[in-house]
Formats: C-alpha cells, sequence, structure tokens
C-alpha cells in the first residue's frame, strides 16, 4: 500500500463546511479502482485539526487521484480555509499486505 | 471509529524484528470483534518512523485492546527497540461511519 497521511488544521469558522467537503470526497474517492482507504479523522482534542488517511494499492493509483475531479473541486474548495497549508506525509503499507 | 495513530521511532538496528512483532500484533488484532483497522505504516523517508493506525468501532473495544495477550506482548517485546517513548493521538473517525 501507498499511504499518504494529509495533515490540515481548519479555521475553527470552517470546520463544518470542511468535514462536508471531506464528506464529498471520502465518497466519490473510495470508488476509485486502485483506493484501499480514504478515512477522514478529526483530532479527539483539537477539532481544528484533521488527518486524511489516503492508501493506495500502487503509486500510480495515488498519482491517479491528483487528476480526479473530486480531488480538484475538494483542493479549490478548502483552499481558503486553513490554517496554514496542509502536510502531506508518505508512508508505506507493510500490513495488511494489498 | 474511534482512532489512535500511534507514532514509534525505532532503532535503526532493530528495524527488522519490530516489523515482524507489528506483523504479529496486527495478524491478531484484526480478529478482535471491534477492531475495524490495524494497519501498519513505515515512513517513506525515514524508515525508523512508524505508525500504527488502529481503529475500534467504541471506546470500550479500543480499551479492551489494551487487555489482550498479543498487545502485552507486543508492549513488552519492543519496549526498548524505541529511541523515545511512543506518541499516541486520538481522533474521531468521521468517515467511513461506522
Amino acid at each position: 500500500m501507498h499511504v499518504t497521511l494529509v495533515h490540515v488544521i481548519v479555521k475553527a469558522e470552517y470546520i463544518d463546511k470542511f468535514i462536508e467537503a471531506c464528506r464529498l470526497n471520502h465518497q466519490a474517492s473510495i470508488q476509485e479502482s486502485g483506493n484501499f482507504r480514504f478515512d477522514i479523522l478529526q483530532n479527539a482534542e483539537t477539532p481544528q485539526k484533521f488527518v486524511l488517511y489516503e492508501s493506495y494499492k500502487s503509486v500510480e493509483d495515488a498519482a491517479a487521484h491528483k487528476n480526479t475531479s473530486h480531488y480538484l473541486n475538494w483542493r479549490e474548495t478548502v483552499a481558503n480555509w486553513m490554517v496554514e497549508p496542509r502536510q502531506g506525509v508518505r508512508y508505506q503499507g507493510l500490513f495488511p499486505r494489498v
């Protein structure tokens, strides 16, 4: 698995809108053929902090996500709702073996 | 979902052993009745850094994991292989809704 943890800090007044934008992105992304996980997490202590857990079967599948209309819509929609630029951290998914 | 991201930094000479200990923990944990995800991730840039992505259906399910023999074995096995104490960060899993 090729995993990216995307860390986002959202301006407090946009939290609800951000969650809705992520719901739409989640629903479309899990239908991509190479997608394995697309989980949206909200920090339990600091509700402004989110993590998008994106897991794809191959590097190519992960790259293809960046060209989808739902990703591009999400990116544009949330751009001004972030406190600072989002941070993506890449991981090799060891287990489960997919 | 009740999610914990456990961040671990492993001494370089114990990376292979740590991965094997996590494989055993993963295999047993995904069979717990309340478990939803138990993914083991290795940082793509810094192989000493790992994340355990642990997702349970309820707080009680997550707490029950801490009493299992496989968790206790893992905790004891890897205790001296870490560069510093591991850090667990708790999240509310928003999507998928489980």
